[in-house]
């Protein structure tokens, strides 16, 4: 493998000083960008793209040829290990995410099986191995997965959903098939992650999208523990080097603490929470990772390079923070507005 | 005025003494009840159904009848102000409500009018005039409106978004237009709240669904300033007893203190904040409401009956607080678990 020649990302989620605040951006492979758009018009449907490795290497890289950004993240989805489960993914036109088989009964949780990643997922590693040789250097390259319980939900619900009515129905009446569900999950997830590492991700983060909707009594019991489990498991040194896990739950500003507890590396914060605060209560712990509203980005230059201020203002002097927006970029953001973020981050960031 | 019959809601927010925990339920008369959706059905539209104080005050009433509530609310819409506004609100199927002129520019906001809530709105107040009557002191009656960033978001996404990025586009980009519009509405708020007190509310709730997704700093800046102005502009007698006004704000729990120091009698909690922490925070300021997760209802009794339990134990002993969902309840639920549910809180409520 060739030398690293960027590591401020890898840096900062240890701790460690670097010469300016490394940013990237979730979903910063994305439809904002017009070359991704006619990729992905090309590719057919979505997973499709998700599936041919030099496709999907071509649109992670396509971020880091436009911005400065310090790191790449693998272009994938989370729903590929409920898909390698057999539910049968699909995405309806202007629905989102769906599966054909959705999960009802324990019945139906006992029957799936923990994906071999070098089978099954085999299409996301040689994408994890094609996006390494043609970063060949350049900056870090982030694996990831969806947490187990954000998982649960959608092979639940058969898709996205707005009140989580049969997850949780499942949760309160049927505790014995979550628990089986997300143990089998959180498993998965540890060897898919694995996978990614031996493959060539040098850093990994969990996405715990949909922790945020529980209660404290219910997240530790049915999220963090699981995202605990996937944390233990982990390989954390690849290259002679540690490689660093991120664990962001959105909208789970009041248990950052107990996820910091976790072992992890480094916490995503949403929008939503002072990053200035967060740091307090987590101290030395873990790095941080966030935290502008991706919406800011719908405003003029000054608007952005002033609330892009603010977040590194918020976390002040010393190492340990990633700049990013709080969530995904949204899809009608002018691209150009990102180079107004990512330089204004990396001139402030020198002085922060 | 007849007699109240039944005043443990009222006293319960001014945290006098009651001899059990008060309960009523968010979307207490709604789609879950097949007797509403009877009525619904015979309306028309949904605001044909808000708009005729019949059949507004039958649907009122109709939760009243099945379970031993311990209030009613008016049946209404918090779209009903902006719809007075002249942005001509509809009701797409399957699709929630929708503006026909939503708001872009400062030049839209300055010609928005701020409507006579016995003019425009009187339909409302002859709602609320007709349930009074009818309840006839049975149990309070709680008037109710959007907060002015809930409706803003409304009004300028000119319906319902994932993102908010229009709303929050104006926010970032032209505060000053943002501004304008918010004092329009808390003018409105205020206004409309007075008026549903002078028609008989006998106590009032402020509907954040939105302030959640704002960061602190927004907050306090867009929602919660806001929301202070109309606290400080409420009618606070009527018939010889105080009003209690209760804030809710959704996705709020980071800012009880702020909204307590705001003079409302009560915040609403929605079921993501353990009511114990809440309760040590906020100390004697006010009240507590809710906030049991909406989908518990899936549930079988013995679940309710124990999820309701440890919300009534995490409040814990003394007075102030009136159980409720932490959102409103789901169209799916099976109407007999809410006699559990209120009957469960009664009898354990008398000892806790």
């Amino acid at each position: 493998m060739s030398e690293l020649k960027n590591d401020r990302f890898l840096r900062a989620l240890m701790k460690q000083p670097v010469d300016t605040t490394p940013i990237w951006i979730m979903r910063q492979a994305g439809r904002y960008l017009p070359e991704y758009r006619e990729v992905r018009a090309k590719a057919g449907g979505f997973m499709d793209l998700c599936e041919n490795a030099d496709l999907a290497c071509e649109v992670t890289m396509q971020p880091l040829e436009r911005y400065d950004l310090d790191a790449a993240i693998l272009f994938s989805d989370i729903l590929t290990i409920p898909d390698a489960m057999g539910l049968g993914l699909y995405f309806a036109e202007g629905e989102g995410p769906k599966f054909e088989r959705p999960l009802k009964t324990l019945a139906d949780v006992q029957k799936i099986a923990i994906p071999d990643p070098e089978d099954e997922l085999r299409y996301v590693m040689n994408a994890v191995r094609t996006i390494r040789k043609e970063l060949n250097g350049k900056v870090p390259l982030i694996g990831f997965s969806g947490s187990p319980w954000t998982l649960a939900t959608y092979m639940v619900e058969g898709g996205t959903t707005k009140d989580f009515g049969k997850v949780k129905g499942m949760m309160f009446s049927n505790p014995q098939a979550m628990h089986l569900l997300l143990d089998k999950l959180a498993q998965s997830v540890t060897s898919y992650l694995n996978a990614q590492i031996a493959a060539g991700a040098q850093a990994v983060m969990v996405f715990d999208t949909w922790g945020g909707v529980l209660s404290d009594e219910k997240y530790e019991e049915f999220s963090l523990r699981y995202m605990q489990q996937i944390v233990s498991g982990l390989t954390r040194e690849a290259d002679g080097r540690k490689v660093p896990v991120t664990l962001f739950t959105k909208g789970g500003g009041r248990w950052l603490e107990k996820m910091a507890a976790t072992g992890c590396d480094a916490l995503g914060l949403d929008w939503t929470q002072d990053i200035s605060q967060a740091r307090q209560r987590v101290g030395d712990a873990v790095a941080l990772q966030g935290n502008m509203d991706p919406s800011v980005l719908y405003a003029e230059p000054e608007v952005i390079k002033s609330e892009a201020k603010k977040v590194l203002d918020g976390f002040g002097e010393g190492p340990g923070h990633i700049f990013n927006l709080g969530h995904g970029i949204h899809q009608h953001i002018d691209p150009d507005k990102v180079n107004v973020l990512v330089d204004s981050v990396h001139e402030y960031g020198k002085t922060s």
